[in-house]
């Protein structure tokens, strides 16, 4: 048994936890800074570079764009489903409960005269003021209360979840005119 | 002229003050729901299906993912620089100044003991913290005044920006056991 990793969701649970443990013994390896460069195309068109992965977005045909790729709020309603359901897995996998499927419909709305600047934006927000989400998960052998206490520990530790709900400080800072 | 669109940044000027004037008429019009669908593909591999668009998402290395794609918390970095860069090239457009080049550089702080449920998420957030934002733009033409007010106009009515800055509603509704 010692050789064989204790694999749960296709995820090895020794290998989770010896990372969580190793930021519980040490906070400040817990302190990360994630990044994106983003470089304009022209028009509504934009790709931000990820660590060598580049993602497209644009805007649709009835906000002038060219649809070529999703908009930026698609984008974040995508990353926010994508977030519970890299907690559902891992979380499930620590209580040792198999997952068979998990897919999430998920949704938000935004007042356009915020971002066209028709309002000021303490009247209407420019972005979602509500975000739902609607989580279909499979997971045969789980008991409706281990059910109630994974989707409680997925929900309380959303990074995504929390960065919706929550009121991050936000520095933007103009540059003009670099030489690039 | 009356034949040929004033482009600007690769935008008709006409068609966005068209739709922005629609919405202005009728508020009703800028009532926006948008959406995303996502499917868990195993380990912590998701994917954002987004009107035809598909978008993966993974982990790094470091955190036990398997590093096909960016994580969910890049993403929401990636998005709002983008949504910044679709703003200076609307904005700008609307104000007649020509861009030639908009580059952005976004980072974000995490606490990991958040997301890993080490510590109550009212101590420690599980999303990012701080946000911050660096735009190299290039407007040869703008006056000082203009870039400042053009830059005070993008980040008052960023969508993306309004989504981290201010407390988003979240709701969260788990369907178990749907067979799908």
């Amino acid at each position: 048994m010692a050789d064989k990793p204790n694999v749960v969701n296709n995820l090895e649970v020794d290998r989770l936890m010896s990372i969580v443990g190793a930021v519980q013994q040490n906070p400040d390896l817990g302190k990360t800074l994630w990044r994106a460069n983003t470089r304009w195309l022209g028009g509504f068109q934009s790709e931000a570079n990820i660590r060598g992965f580049t993602i497209k977005m644009d805007e649709p045909p009835d906000l002038a764009g060219s649809n070529t790729a999703p908009n930026m709020v698609e984008m974040v309603l995508g990353a926010y489903g994508c977030c519970l359901q890299t907690g559902y897995a891992m979380n499930a996998a620590v209580m040792g409960i198999p997952v068979d499927k998990i897919e999430i419909e998920v949704e938000g709305d935004i007042d356009l005269p915020g971002f066209f600047g028709l309002e000021p934006p303490d009247n209407v927000w420019p972005g979602f003021t509500t975000v739902r989400a609607k989580v279909f998960l499979k997971a045969p052998t789980a008991s409706k209360e281990q059910l109630e206490e994974l989707h409680r520990r997925v929900t309380s530790t959303s990074p995504v979840g929390s960065i919706l709900a929550r009121p991050v400080k936000v520095e933007t800072q103009l540059v003009s005119r670099r030489s690039v």
